[in-house]
């Protein structure tokens, strides 16, 4: 989950649509969740405020629309040449993405408003089942090269492999560094290996 | 995460910390961690408003010493004779705890207001050390019996055996069900046997 910056091509509409999203980003990023109005992004964005409303109607509507873009953005899949290697900095993407300064309390204030509003739920979970299908590439292409079992279920990989970066930051508190992005890297690749990921057909 | 509703031995003081606790978990599982008040939990437990306020001081309070009681407690420590098998019902413990009809939306409840109340979640960490600690009997036993390299970080084999569940449940909505509960158990496994959780001493 990257903060994102860049203008996206086509015409006024898209234009609006990413200047609301990234002024929608902007109040996330220094008033948290709770700290989001409507007024707020429309005068941050300089969109009108009767347009904000019309086309996004809410908060809620707002949030889940600059993850609904966040989730559709290009990221750095990693790729090393080596499952060991990609999936070392797919799990250290998670720990500095949510290190950063920006980047990072966007991506908590997401996670957090998730568990109280639904709307935020759904677009959360569409944006991680996005990052999901994204990063699969990683395990398919080791597959393919031999070094993980045929039939590897390559999502579930993911999961289990950046799993227990989010349980520390969000459920334990635990700090979560690099060395145990690397150790969570390590331990979904040697179950993997292990076949334990392999679909039973 | 169990449902407390045992009585504990002591005098009025822990009778009283009885009720209060019992009324607390009560009023979570019936209104969310928003619809929690003071009154609310003074009347249900039958404790008078000026005391809970003075002991406790608010909901914050009152949610925080709920877990710490919760902490402190024995719960069902699995010992099936095999790493395996305890592994297994470790995380089938967080499946069928989540889903149980009452313990389950206290539980989520104060994950949930663990993200935006730093008293709740101070608490709940606490709670997930004690949990951990307990928990890393289980794996202590298996390098006893020799099923499990020496030097095996057992918090750690915990902490990435229940990770998964907690990542479906909390950020990406999937379901967390028996199937996904064995195989987290099996992945944390595998990880261990292959020596991905021994110190580097």
């Amino acid at each position: 989950m990257t903060t994102p910056g860049s203008a996206r091509p086509g015409g006024r509409t898209a234009r609006t649509r990413e200047a609301v999203r990234a002024a929608t980003l902007a109040e996330l990023a220094e008033k948290g969740y709770d700290g989001l109005t409507v007024e707020g992004i429309a005068l941050r964005s300089g969109v009108h405020k009767t347009t904000v409303y019309r086309r996004w109607g809410s908060v809620e509507g707002l949030a889940a629309d600059a993850l609904d873009l966040a989730g559709g953005e290009p990221w750095p899949i990693p790729d090393t040449g080596t499952v060991e290697g990609d999936l070392r900095e797919l799990t250290r993407l998670v720990v500095t993405g949510f290190a950063d300064p920006d980047a990072g309390p966007i991506a908590t204030a997401f996670v957090s408003a998730s568990v109280r509003n639904p709307a935020t739920a759904r677009a959360l979970h569409a944006f991680y089942a996005a990052r999901h299908r994204q990063s699969a590439v990683l395990i398919t292409r080791a597959i393919e090269r031999g070094e993980l079992p045929e039939g590897t279920d390559a999502v579930e990989v993911v999961r289990v492999a950046v799993a227990p970066l989010y349980y520390r930051l969000f459920i334990t508190g635990e700090p979560a560094d690099e060395a145990v992005a690397d150790r969570a890297a390590a331990s979904a690749l040697a179950a993997a290996r292990a076949g334990v990921f392999q679909s039973s057909t």
